[in-house]
This record gives structure tokens, C-alpha cells and sequence, in this order.
């Protein structure tokens, strides 16, 4: 599983970063990315309520909807990790690890 | 640019699915995770508002933090898809594509 | 200051009630109110982002948009409220003397 | 009903702006307490989920705290409030009304 995964979020931030860099006004500083993300989280929770929640579904909001709200939120994230400077494949890598360890006696596991 | 990032997501989709899979549990359902997703995006904002609003930072907050809280970030993101049934790779695509089309003129280019 | 402000949250409560009391549908179930909560706040994240922060501003968001997403913002909060059954008037009393306790060092005071 | 509810929400921004001029920081800028408010309303989603979601309850998190996690989102909403110079009792007279006209027919009204 080690080197499978290597470089499995860095094409997606290296996108990102060519899109941004291109422009003279670049990246965002951190709370006005924060607030973009806020933005962003707030259409999704709209869409997943309308589908899922008790508010009255409205039936153009379809699958892929949701599949773009998802990956406008993923975006934000790149964005402030790329203004960072953060590695996500190593953070996410770490996050795993964290799971594996505090949480693998948290949940029932599945019978073999 | 097609091929190239064939799959960037979907190993760390991969990687959430390996984990969560194994618990009877599986998948929370989409109301609980957007619950989860606004705690993982509430501590990221402590955190930004730590480093670079205007609260008192505490020293304590380092970057190695904000790579975590983002891919906490992250993970609940990757569950949300995966619960789903969605593609990341597909869906980033998409969102990427909008922007070039939508967002091109809408900033100004960096003179070459 | 005891009594001059009782009851000055319970009117508001009241006012949603008495018009959430009127439906058959009744106050949402809580994970549905905080999908909503998130979709508000998202709003005037967007808001206060396009008027404070690097994103363009967009002439036609004024402050009376301001003070209806911060209204919008507030009828959730107090549908939660209802919801559980929760005496907002109480629960802020006990917040503010949190902060009078907890932060009354915190901060530098003001030279009188 | 007109009346009645005349400064009912003015009392909760006057304790607040009472609390605030003290110190020398006074307000927090319009980004930094839209950060603050996500971290409330993230330690209230994790409350939220924690009782009604999928997540394993603590029993520790009780009704007392659900209380304090709502009047500390609305003490922020209060913060924003204040540092706008946003009247809220005018603001959420307002929503009022745009729910009564917009909303009025939307949900199934109780028999009498």
C-alpha cells in the first residue's frame, strides 16, 4: 500500500496550483479561503438536505449536483493547502495512521 | 492533461473505503457526515483564526496542525463520496473545467 | 441588570413558534435545523467575503443584506432552540457569566 | 404584536456591547468573527451528531451543554451584529415577514 498511493493528492493540488498561479492575484489569505470554504460547505448542506433532510426535495438537484458541490468544497481545500504550503498526501497519510490507531477498537469489525 | 491524474483521487478514496469497510457500521448516513464535516471545518477555523485572525495566537497551534485539521477535512469529504457513489476524479474534472470557462476572464492573467 | 433583560430572547422564541406551530410539519428533527444552520451560514460567509474579503466585491450586496443573513442566521438558532426545548434567555445568561469569569483577565481593559 | 416584542433582541446586543467596549480590542474584524462563528457552530454540529447523529453518544454531553453550544453561536451572531451596526430586532422583523409572504403556502397549515 506504501508507494501506490504516493503523489495520489499532488496531481490534484499541482492542478490547482497551475489554475491559481496563472492569475496576478494568486491565492487567497487564509480566513477569506476559510470563509470561501464556509460558503462552499454551506450549497452542500443545502443539497444534501433538500435530498436527505426534511426540508421539500426540489428535483433538479440531481447526483451530480452533489458530485459538484463535493469537488467545490475539495477545491477550497487544495487551495488553502497549496497557499500553506501543506504536503496532503503526507497529511492524509497521517490522518490514516490516527484512525488505524485511536479508532480500531472504536467501531465493531465485520466477521470474517 | 488527462491521463496524467487518472486516479488521483480515487486512491485516497480507496484508502477511506479499505478503513471504513471493515466495521459493521460502514457509512454514516449523509446528515451525520455533513454533521462531521462542520466540527472538522469548525476546528480548522479555531485553528486559522488562531494563527492569523485576530484571537490570541496560542504557540502550541503549529503548522504540522493545520496539514491534520485539513485532511480531517479531507477524509469526511472522501466518506461523503464514497457513501455516495462518487467519483472525486470525475467530479474534480468537472469543477476544474468550470472554472476555466466560467472564471478565465475574470481575474487578471500575471503578464508572461 | 437582572430583571431588565428576562425575557428579552423569549419573545423572539416565541415568534417562531408561533409560526413554526401553525404547519403540520412542525420544527425539523436537529441534524435537518443544523443543515439548515450550516446553509445560512454559508451565506453570509459569501457575504461577508465579497464585501471584506479579496473576492470582488458585488455593488449590489449591501448592509441590509448583511442584516438579513445575520437574521437568517439567528431564526435557525432559535428554531434549535425551540426544537430542544431550550430557554435561549437562561443559556445566554449563563454564557456571559462564562465570559465574565473565564475571559474577565484575558484581555487588556480600557484605561478609564 | 407589533409592540411587544419592541428591543427584544436590543437587550442581548447592549450585554454584549457592554461586555466588549471594556476591553481595548473591542470587535474583532467581519472575517475573523465569521471564523469564530464556525468554530461554535462546528462544537454544536459535534454535539448535535454526538446526540442524534450516528456517532457514538457520550453521555457526558448533556441537554445543559446543548444550551451553552446555541447561546455561544448566538453570542457571535451578537458580535457581528454589534461590530456592523446592525439593529437585529429591525432584521429579524424582517425575516419574519419575508417568511410569511414567501413561505405562507409552502407547508401543509394545521386543521383548526
Amino acid at each position: 500500500m506504501t508507494n501506490a498511493d504516493a503523489g495520489s493528492l499532488m496531481a490534484a493540488q499541482g492542478r490547482v496550483d497551475e489554475w491559481i498561479s496563472q492569475f496576478q492575484e494568486g491565492y487567497w489569505p487564509p480566513l477569506a479561503n476559510l470563509a470561501r470554504l464556509m460558503e462552499e460547505v454551506g450549497e452542500l448542506a443545502r443539497l444534501i438536505n433538500h435530498r436527505f433532510g426534511t426540508k421539500p426535495k426540489r428535483p433538479e438537484e440531481s447526483e451530480q449536483e452533489m458530485a459538484e458541490e463535493l469537488a467545490d468544497v475539495l477545491f477550497v481545500i487544495l487551495c488553502i493547502a497549496n497557499e500553506q504550503g501543506i504536503d496532503l498526501d503526507q497529511a492524509f497519510d497521517g490522518v490514516m495512521k490516527k484512525y488505524h490507531t485511536r479508532d480500531g477498537e472504536r467501531w465493531a469489525r465485520r466477521a470474517e
